[in-house]
């Protein structure tokens, strides 16, 4: 008899596979349409079967922002790997060094020379050359190198590094920046081939905007993540709708103490207190009037008007606002799965992968 | 040798342990001074080892939030456990059961007659009677009777019960409101003994009003859970100082992209979101006028003025705005022992156990 929502213990998480694999699906297909190479970031499932699933489909390789969850995929077969973070201290150097021994092809970002130099001696000797991208900023305010041509500077010492090869561009644009991005990348091809670098890869990412996402002749590849579930944030931006969203909260409602006001067992420590700019903790799918106005650590304050709308036991489903977080704080979600055999565990591989 | 934190991969919790037992120690001394019973609870160190810690100070058992937490501690030989939490389910009353047969002293809070009711028949047969105490909401507006009027009524209701105890009241107040508690509570245990009934115990908690925490002639017992280790928002309400603030996350400057900005290698996923009505997300040791002013998962972006206040590579130390959902993302964290051991790996006993 297959498991079903009613009987899980709460809070849990529950991803509808059927949306799922919509969503890689409707994704990789708008790729291959407009001609960019797909690389779907992990942090938002951190699971091998999620990343099997898009690779499956046609991406090219995969994101990930931690040495932790590379190794964590590469152990699983993974191949192609791309960490965007700039990779700092001798523990961590030695890792990125052995996963590139492991991987066919392991590629990293770097904003800056001392991170650069860093690679380069770590990476002395070894069988192949570590591939870096440089990181711009393109109005992300992050990490990123601030000029076209300061991202030459940064290639011109990648590429003179005798065990680096210089990779590409990469950037992580702010929401609605894309327009800046192909006004920086533009200008930082061309410099580099002025400067007689060829640029293999012009990375830009984030699911907010991705169908958006033409290569505008300069883009060759896309990173998203959160697109594989999608969340309230992304409702709110007009990306998805709430059929979209594959991933729901599960909590019960285990008091209505007052008038108008329902605790359910899910707080931070399952939604988390990301608000990405919005009212409330996470839409209560069924009660759009209904809002979560309050998180302590582990009740969540619903506060309502409709009298008798909850009652002490409901099960309600919450779409968080911001579900990479939300995964992660869980050791194992369920899978409701596309074929209807029910709910099976479906452990998140790299949850906890803090470094 | 001892691992020293400039070797760590980060972003890492480090807890130091002189503070730990310090404030151990003091807040134990002030209940054994004022005549309250004091009851930890476990939620912000999950750690069986700091648990035995404060029980060997003195505390008279733990308070836990879910059974999940309460299964760890019991596992360990703990033997005295107050979930204060309704419990709702045959799952999670099945297990409530079992560790109702393992522990000496079990209790757990109800504030409505469905919870009662379920408690009831769980218990049914049991060999000891399960002990419920009545959760009464003093103005911190989440669960609780809403009077004591019908704290009385459940109380009835759970005396009533052939298989349950009736344990006293108890309340989880609003920040100041001690003397909301003490009002209510004093015209609670009125009326509880109009109709007969004993109140054994009435307990208290919250770390930040925990100084003030007199008993006023009816409190019997506290219970505070992030004063083990402190952190911004109480350094901030006046509980604490800096100094008495055991945990920090330790993370990395990765870049220095535009002036006035660095970033480091602690995002959401280390410090969270939450705020606690702070402004920025936490407070980095010897850079008082820098401000953790972005997070994103994995990085957090500081804004400063002082030029040349961060370089990559800088360790840096932050004392995070809400300590407890700080450790719950980490599976170890470390401990810089007391007696100048160095550091040695904690493991998060209870972490993730949502259930």
């Amino acid at each position: 008899m297959a498991l079903e929502p009613e009987h899980l213990e709460t809070p849990a998480m529950v991803i509808r596979e059927a949306v799922v694999l919509e969503n890689i699906r409707r994704f990789q297909a708008h790729c291959d349409r407009v001609g960019l190479a797909f690389r779907p970031h992990i942090k938002t499932h951190k699971s091998i079967r999620m990343a099997r699933a898009q690779l499956d489909a046609g991406a090219v390789g995969i994101n990930c922002q931690k040495i932790g969850e590379a190794e964590v995929m590469a152990a699983a077969g993974i191949d192609d790997i791309l960490i965007t973070y700039n990779i700092i201290g001798p523990e961590k150097l030695a890792r990125l060094r052995g996963l590139g021994e492991k991987i066919a092809r392991l590629s990293v970002t770097a904003d800056n020379a001392e991170v650069v130099h860093g690679l380069a001696g770590a990476f002395a000797g070894a069988g192949r050359p570590l591939t870096v991208l440089v990181e711009c900023d393109t109005g992300g305010a992050r990490c990123g190198v601030q000029s076209p041509q300061a991202a030459v500077d940064l290639a011109e010492q990648i590429a003179a590094s005798p065990n680096l090869t210089f990779g590409g561009l990469m950037t992580y644009p702010a929401k609605g920046g894309q327009d800046n991005v192909v006004a920086f990348m533009t200008a930082a091809v061309a410099a580099l081939e002025a400067r007689g670098l060829s640029c293999p890869v012009v990375t830009s990412g984030g699911t907010p905007d991705m169908w958006t996402a033409a290569p505008e002749g300069v883009l060759t590849e896309y990173r998203a993540g959160t697109y594989i579930y999608n969340d309230r944030s992304l409702v709110a931006y007009g990306t998805c709708t709430y059929d979209d969203c594959a991933a729901v909260v599960v909590a019960t409602v285990v008091s209505t103490p007052a008038p108008g006001r329902a605790v359910i067992d899910a707080g931070s420590k399952a939604l988390t207190s990301d608000l990405l700019g919005l009212e409330g903790h996470g839409h209560i799918l069924g009660h759009p009037d209904a809002q979560i106005t309050g998180l302590s650590e582990e009740h969540g304050v619903i506060s309502y008007e409709a009298p008798d709308a909850f009652r002490v036991g409901d099960r309600i489903r919450v779409v968080p606002n911001h579900v990479c977080v939300v995964s992660n704080l869980f050791d194992s979600v369920w899978l409701d799965r596309a074929d209807g055999a029910g709910l099976e565990p479906l452990p998140i591989d790299a949850r906890g992968k803090v470094t």
